[in-house]
């Protein structure tokens, strides 16, 4: 299902199309099926261009023809921006005239009151092996051919600096536009392709594409939701591979937000934690917003990587250093005092009432002494302990503000490690600086918060831990298919069992004397629990009894157990009575399974009782988990230090419960059947002692 | 020392001026004393200009002076900005000419190697009844006069919109710097001081006396220390009685920002977290940086107060809509479905396509229909379940764009709920449209999370709590000094009881027959701990026995204690022995008490042992704390339902811990040689049985 390195070559006649139809042309040149030709005109598209429209026999200079049908080729790509009652019968033509692919602009399919309408032309395009993109989408730009197939105003501006971001955005309309905010402040682009509906070619196909192409240095995505988890996993597998960082603005985070994109675009949206974890354990730059978009342009375009995070900042201004100071040290950056040399060295360029610390603060004397700035920043970049800098530039405007920007600009071209600047000027004054530090593609922010920011993601980056290992494939079959439909604790435990986890040793018994030899092998004290799948919180429905010390108290307890429950829970339909042997010491955790409909299992490990209950002190991940990240997992706990042996406690089996956790992430892989999984308490016995579980209930998903 | 109202009278003079002498005036009009001529000529002031200089004859078209003292009359304010070894004796001349204000730019004194040199000036000063700004400050403007009293660059533009910003920076670039970026997004300003080194006139006192100032709406402060915490607190009471919000930037948070502050000027910083709490107490806006204080002017500028938390979004892409949604919520705002009526009013504007939901997606459908727009945003102000609005436009360009144009503003002029704007395109196309959104002041904002952030603060603001009540003033004398030196669990115990805080009854005891008859007394079993100020950790040293439950257990352990706390602590100055009551029960909790510098004592409470000491579950406050305010700090605690009786618990005295909080807090308060206090752990009993101090250590402060 998944092509890596083969969509690229997939996609590259609509990328690269040697000429474009545009149906229902318009000799209105402003509106979206005539500004096609326009902008297809003004970026010197080299290919054919086919106006099509009944009512014309030309249109901007160019032929027009009637229909698909009459065109003298076929054409690599159709533009379709007609009504959406007419988008079927063009889609018919197109598909019979062999076309490759279409894109149509037109709104009204599943996004509106019409989802059928989506299907019907779905199935047109299939028949004859036509690839779609949209409807309901805005179209793309290829940057690097100068190919506009798009309607987009935004398309209207001559700048467009060519760089390195590849975005790929659902929503045609976000996508321009924040493309455009973007572009503004100097971000170079190789690729904008807004997907709309996603009624075939969606964004994973565009991403494998972009994420092959070597000139891409970064991948921007737009999401409101998937239908297939693992197809977008492999996108961020194939871009590690290749080394390209991905960033992800997923919306509808907020209950009102998830409403909205169900309404927007028809698309599965998954749980918000879980995005989250699938974000943060695949390498994914989380992202909310369009200014988000143009800093992480800025700071990814040049091919520069810290190795670290220590981070030079040289000012004009104390008080703007030290606010990138705290905004760095917020976001995980290090600004710490520069080594003795190196403040010596700057002490040649630093008035007394300056300083060479770190924030480096020159102070307003750089009007006076021009010279100084441009060795300052050469000798915080030379120092071997900083990985990075940052230059916060306050009021300096006139002559003083040139020498400033040229020195920037020519430090920049020359370091090896980023440089991230923050000029603190209104546009009157310091415009012309600003825009000649964007046509060097200088990283430049609106405040110190947002530099820190971009250096603090590109760090991330740097530093991030390679993506978990694919999946092992288990030659187990799953065993839930062999278990009852409706499941007990008794039968979660054996599926438990059959996965090599752990679990107490129990027998189940339909009788008094049973019971008592299951506990003479089990051996006394012993727990007996009432089996019955009506009888979900066994506890409060009196159906455990614990601690039974001989044969007297399993006795007295197996008529009382039966009795108490079936009064709690008339009618409840009884599988036997489990004689389970009693664990005693350690401490209560807890091992839990979710399904989710996007990404599949997720795994979670936390502490038993208040921990997870009122605190949700919870680790959570997609499955599978090797042993390393579940102790990963279970270290990233706040209540980890009962585990570890806090307050002269002894130390627990950590090893036993992460052995626990992985082997339970890949049961969840393989029981496809399973919704969810709860084992609460696993008892962590002392270190060497192991771990139990000691209860736990399953669901299986709807069939 | 607090002079409410008063003070704006006090700096009326130096804020307005009739006339101003510029000491070392140059004929070089782009210098540092040079440019405030420039300056005051172009904005127009009306008072005199006296240039002093004993070089020129006349400057810039003006009579020039040798010095202070041949000047024709005294001036209101003298601008110095001389080298920093010239400025005493020219503090000297203004002294003697009875000068009442003078501002000194000049560096060179407390934040760098002369710290004396500081001193040395502001003696002379108030030898002559002269106030003083800065030095190393870059003055001050008030805009409503059209004074400016500074040399920034800044000052050179001729957008000067007035409006109801005060704002006051001790950091002069960053200040005008900041300004000047504010005011070119919109942002009307009233005042700009920059305070520089605060020798004398400090932010508080430029607080103050705009606080009283009627045609402020805002008090922005961007701080880096305080020397005293009382005067910022009661600066935050007069802003609230006076209905100012004050929003403050203060610096220093991280280590390496901490230690720049104090390198850059001398003051005290005080603890991150003594600052945070001040803020949160007394209704402070923390702002973060300089894009922060545009924001805030923006919003905070137009009188409007929305009700509450509930913003209607309406926007041209569906895309941009959901993520101010999601923005919105991650903050607090609610953006909930629209009542049906509503709904059914926007079905005549919104395309199919479209959503009438909230957000409202008009869709670009706008183009076409811009009567849609408008009506579309009257609609949903006039919604009664709509607090605020916000509206997000994407790449609506051309005369659609300028239809948007003049409807955003006409509603917005018309609204009496607030109305914020984001609109997403790149300046070339929109830069005309947002130009004249910024001069109409229609709060407008670069990325949809910026525009929920400032609509977030406004209506933080509006449902803000009242301010704590003042301290009340108690007439209990403190105990502290009639206590030994070095304080044990016996004594800090004696000083909480003496307060009216519930302590364990206990004896202390010089023998064993002390203590049995003790032990008798209380009623066994008791505890029996060694006193000694040398036995901080007495459970480590072997200095404690619990439930002693006879006498012959009791004189067990009188001598084990003794010897093996001895042998713990060689040479331990022992001053009894404690026989204590055993309690029992309870949920063990801890209130502590610190007293920070700047701020004075502030109070915590907190679960005990492993809630506090591994998941740092604490709340605090600035000392008092009355009983409500006490039960808010215990509810607001993670481990809260452990107290109010979860999981089937029975419910605790959480009253009586209240009541412990609020005592402690006047303690800490009167005691003023007090500088910490643990009281770990307070046993809370079952509902109306009491909480009791079972442990207690307490340290004075240095003397």
């Amino acid at each position: 299902m998944v092509r890596p390195g083969g969509s690229a070559q997939d996609l590259s006649t609509l990328l690269s199309p040697r000429s474009v139809a545009v149906v229902g042309a318009s000799g209105n040149l402003e509106s979206i099926s005539g500004r096609p030709i326009k902008l297809l005109k003004r970026f010197g598209f080299k290919g054919h261009i086919f106006p099509v429209n009944p009512n014309h026999d030309s249109l901007a200079g160019l032929k027009c023809y009637p229909d698909i049908r009459s065109l003298p080729l076929s054409p690599d790509v159709v533009l379709v921006g007609v009504r959406a009652q007419l988008v079927p019968g063009v889609v018919e033509q197109c598909s019979e005239r062999g076309v490759p692919f279409s894109i149509i602009f037109s709104s009204g399919f599943a996004e509106s009151t019409d989802p059928a309408a989506q299907d019907e032309i779905l199935q047109k395009a299939r028949a004859g092996g036509m690839r779609i993109l949209g409807p309901n989408c805005q179209g793309l730009v290829n940057f690097a051919d100068s190919v506009p197939l798009s309607f987009s105003a935004s398309l209207d501006s001559d700048k467009r600096p060519l760089g390195g971001v590849a975005y790929v955005s659902q929503s045609g309309a976000f996508g321009f536009a924040s493309f455009a905010m973007a572009a503004d402040s100097g971000v170079g682009f190789r690729y904008v392709v807004t997907t709309g509906n996603q009624a075939d070619l969606d964004l994973v196909d565009f991403g494998m594409a972009f994420a092959a192409d070597p000139q891409v240095r970064l991948l921007v995505l737009y999401m409101e939701g998937l239908s297939r988890g693992d197809r977008f996993i492999e996108l961020l597998r194939f871009a590690a591979e290749r080394g390209v960082p991905v960033a992800v603005l997923k919306v509808g985070r907020s209950p009102t937000g998830q409403a909205a994109v169900k309404s927007h675009t028809a698309a599965l949206t998954g749980e918000d934690e879980a995005w989250r974890t699938i974000f943060r354990q695949y390498g994914v730059l989380e992202i909310e917003d369009s200014d988000d978009i143009a800093d992480l342009g800025k700071i990814f375009g040049p091919v520069k990587t810290p190795r670290g995070k220590r981070v030079g900042v040289i000012t004009t201004s104390g008080g703007a250093g030290i606010i990138m100071a705290d905004r760095a040290y917020d976001l995980g950056l290090k600004v710490e005092p520069l080594p003795r040399e190196t403040r010596e060295a700057l002490e040649r360029f630093v008035p007394p009432y300056g300083s060479t610390r770190n924030p480096v603060d020159l102070t307003a004397q750089v009007i006076n002494d021009p010279g100084s700035f441009k060795s300052s920043l050469e000798t915080v970049l030379d120092c071997p302990e900083i990985d990075m800098a940052s230059v916060v530039i306050s009021m300096i405007t006139g002559d003083s503000g040139w020498s400033v920007t040229r020195d920037i600009i020519e430090v920049s071209r020359k370091a090896s490690k980023p440089m991230a600047c923050c000029w603190l000027i209104n546009n009157e004054q310091g415009g012309p600086f600003l825009e000649e530090l964007r046509s060097e593609k200088v990283p430049l922010f609106a405040s110190p918060r947002r530099c820190a920011w971009a250096l603090a993601r590109l760090s991330e980056w740097v530093t991030m831990p390679a993506l978990p290992a694919r999946a092992p494939s288990d030659p187990r079959d799953p065993f839930l298919p062999r278990l009852p439909e409706e499941l007990t604790e008794y039968d979660a435990k054996r599926l438990l069992a059959r996965w090599g986890v752990p679990v107490t040793r129990e027998i189940l018994c339909s009788s008094l004397e049973d019971a008592l030899s299951a506990a003479s092998e089990i051996g006394y004290p012993v727990a007996l629990k009432v089996m019955s799948p009506d009888i979900i919180h066994k506890t409060e429905a009196g159906a455990v009894a614990l601690r039974l010390k001989d044969e007297e108290e399993l006795r007295n307890a197996f008529g009382r157990l039966l009795e108490r429950s079936l009064k709690a829970m008339p009618g409840a339909r009884v599988r036997g009575m489990l004689v389970q042997e009693m664990v005693t010491g350690g401490v209560e955790c807890m091992i839990g399974v979710k399904r989710d409909p996007v990404f599949g299992p997720f795994v979670a490990v936390g502490l038993g009782g208040i921990y997870v209950e009122i605190l949700k002190d919870l680790s959570l991940r997609h499955a599978p988990v090797d042993v390393e990240e579940a102790r990963r997992m279970i270290a990233s706990l706040k209540g980890f230090p009962l585990l570890s042996g806090a307050r002269g406690s002894v130390s627990k089996d950590t090893e036993a419960l992460a052995g626990m956790v992985s082997r339970v992430s890949l049961m969840a892989l393989a029981e496809e059947s399973l919704a969810e999984l709860d084992i609460n308490p696993v008892f962590v016995l002392d270190e060497g002692g192991g771990a139990v579980a000691v209860d736990a209930a399953a669901i299986r998903g709807p069939r």
